[in-house]
């Protein structure tokens, strides 16, 4: 039995849970897991905010931890090998975006490494709030030697989701680029961007987050309740990374894009409201658009190059027995910058 | 003097009105106007919808007609040279965009055609619904030799607002590409996709514009109001260029978006509501985007393409004195595809 933690139902809290991962098969590599981020998507699950969580659940996918066993026709593996796991975990393997390697873009849908049902044996997908993973080797990738394991784990979401835009859309020197929210994801943009070469803003509400801000790597820092500095940022940006995860305007920000510029809604989930308006796209040729993160081998790539760059996520480490306590100061905005469970604790309930 | 027709007030019709045109300065070209197009944007402007209306107003920014005469720096046309005036007659010169040739996009704002001052005099900028008209050179195109003068005025605003963003968004050979909305921005996508080579779907409403929408190039029609086709559609556009000029909901055209899709919103000139959903942009790293018309020497290359292509707009001819009926048709949407004012009727009033 895998010991784990998870929610029985939308208005309680998580408590311990035990079942049983599958045996392996022969693409499968065992994972013992050391460490799993806390996202703010998990929380969405359990308390089923989209309103199709299946009871219990097991969140958890920023989820590092060590081999132990693989399957007969895994060769990139062996026991002992430091990985990770992201927010999926299988995919068709054969429509075009799964060839390109974007294997979150899969036009079957990719298997959330969460919440959804197993594409081979139909059984629940349980996520990284436990001792252990089961997952094919095409969904693991490489912890870089010598990264520390700890702040490893949330690179394989809040990491990737921001990572992968900027990829996408070709970010780098002598790009502007503007982050908004300074959260889990927000400050990994913040250092991305800077560490691709663009010249970075944060947008925050928060006077006293500008200190804060610099050391993670933004350039300037922008106060988005301030309708004078708000003036000045007019046709400023090249990109914009808007991290809230939450309804609000747009259009203030919308503002501030250069001409050509893009705004990549990341956090967002719900409907633009208030709505989007379309003059300011036309007259500055701007766009909205938003991504999902990106596939396994832009993840090692990214993995790559947080060890190149020095790059790791600021993480706050928790109990498995905290968490409950976690996702309330998490609704707050009250963590830097992200949660990560020591799921040596599961072995404590 | 010079004769035109001029909205006095939001309520009233157009009515006869004669007004002195500048002296010639050293970049300037007169022109006698031969023909004028009817764009959508005269009546919002003429009805004042949107509360800036300087009264009394000439609209008119689809113009073709003679030059009568050049000022002393001139040198790029002469007396005699069919030429071509669009949505803007002057920009600062000397921003970004204006070195770039996209004069639209001017960080000072380009100088309508009609409706707005003169940033050298401050005299009220009157459009083409005129006898003649007194144009700096940098904003004159030429007519291509032998192209129907008619049939190109709609060119100058209806053709380069189509073509400027297929041409923006490089659109070719292998793209999926469908226009929302058979009108004269609608009309002209279709002829300007299907001649860049893509495979081309027009979106209507109306069943019965299959032949029509089939002859001016559209390879597929889907019926927006059949829940089975929309469904079938899902996935497969590069590129949407949707034309409709009022808010509407967008949300099931972004779902026929193929993966990296963009939604160019070409006729909107309010707010995205109901509002764009995010999640269907995220899972499908679709965007959504708006662009002006293009800047003066990408008019001319559309006035060249258009030649070599044999592309011309469809056009019904009107007097001036119908100018009036012409709006409430157009409203309407009864109009196959624009409405070009005969301005030797002018004569008549
Ligand atoms: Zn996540
Ligand atoms: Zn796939
Ligand atoms: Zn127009
Ligand atoms: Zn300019």
């Amino acid at each position: 039995m895998t010991k784990a933690y998870a929610a029985q139902s939308a208005d309680t809290d998580l408590e311990p849970f035990s079942f049983t991962r599958r045996d392996l098969r022969a693409d499968d590599v065992a994972i013992d897991i050391l460490y799993c981020g806390v996202c703010h998507s998990d929380l969405h699950h359990a308390r089923n905010h989209a309103g199709y969580t299946l009871y219990p659940t097991v969140p958890g996918h920023e989820i590092v931890g060590r081999v132990t066993a693989v399957g007969s026709e895994v060769s990139k593996f062996q026991p002992g090998d430091m990985v990770g796991v992201g927010c999926y975990v299988d995919s068709c393997q054969k429509c075009k975006p799964c060839h390109a390697g974007e294997e979150p873009y899969c036009v079957e849908y990719a298997t959330p490494t969460y919440g959804f049902m197993d594409r081979h044996d139909g059984m629940p997908s349980y996520g990284g709030y436990s001792e252990n993973i089961i997952v094919s080797d095409k969904f693991t990738v490489r912890i870089p030697e010598g990264m520390d394991a700890k702040s490893a784990a949330p690179l394989l979401c809040a990491g990737i989701t921001t990572y992968s835009p900027l990829r996408h859309w070709k970010v780098g020197p002598g790009h502007k680029v503007a982050v908004v929210g300074l959260g889990g994801l927000g400050h990994m943009g913040l250092k991305f961007a800077k560490a691709m070469g663009a010249e970075v803003t944060l947008f925050t509400r928060s006077p006293d987050k500008e200190q804060e801000a610099r050391r993670l790597g933004a350039d300037h820092v922008v106060l988005s309740t301030d309708e004078a500095q708000m003036a000045a940022a007019a046709n400023s940006f090249d990109y914009i990374l808007d991290t809230v995860p939450n309804a609000h305007d747009v259009n203030p920000y919308v503002a501030t894009l250069a001409w050509n510029g893009t705004l990549i809604l990341l956090g967002l989930l719900g409907a633009i409201d208030p709505p989007l308006h379309n003059v300011p796209l036309m007259m500055g040729r701007k766009s909205v658009a938003s991504s999902n993160v990106g596939g396994i081998a832009e993840t090692q790539e990214m993995l790559d190059f947080c060890a190149a760059n020095g790059i790791t996520c600021d993480v706050e480490m928790i109990d498995i027995q905290d968490i409950n306590a976690a996702y309330e100061r998490m609704e707050k905005g009250d963590v830097h910058y992200r949660f990560v469970i020591d799921n040596a604790s599961l072995r404590k309930s």
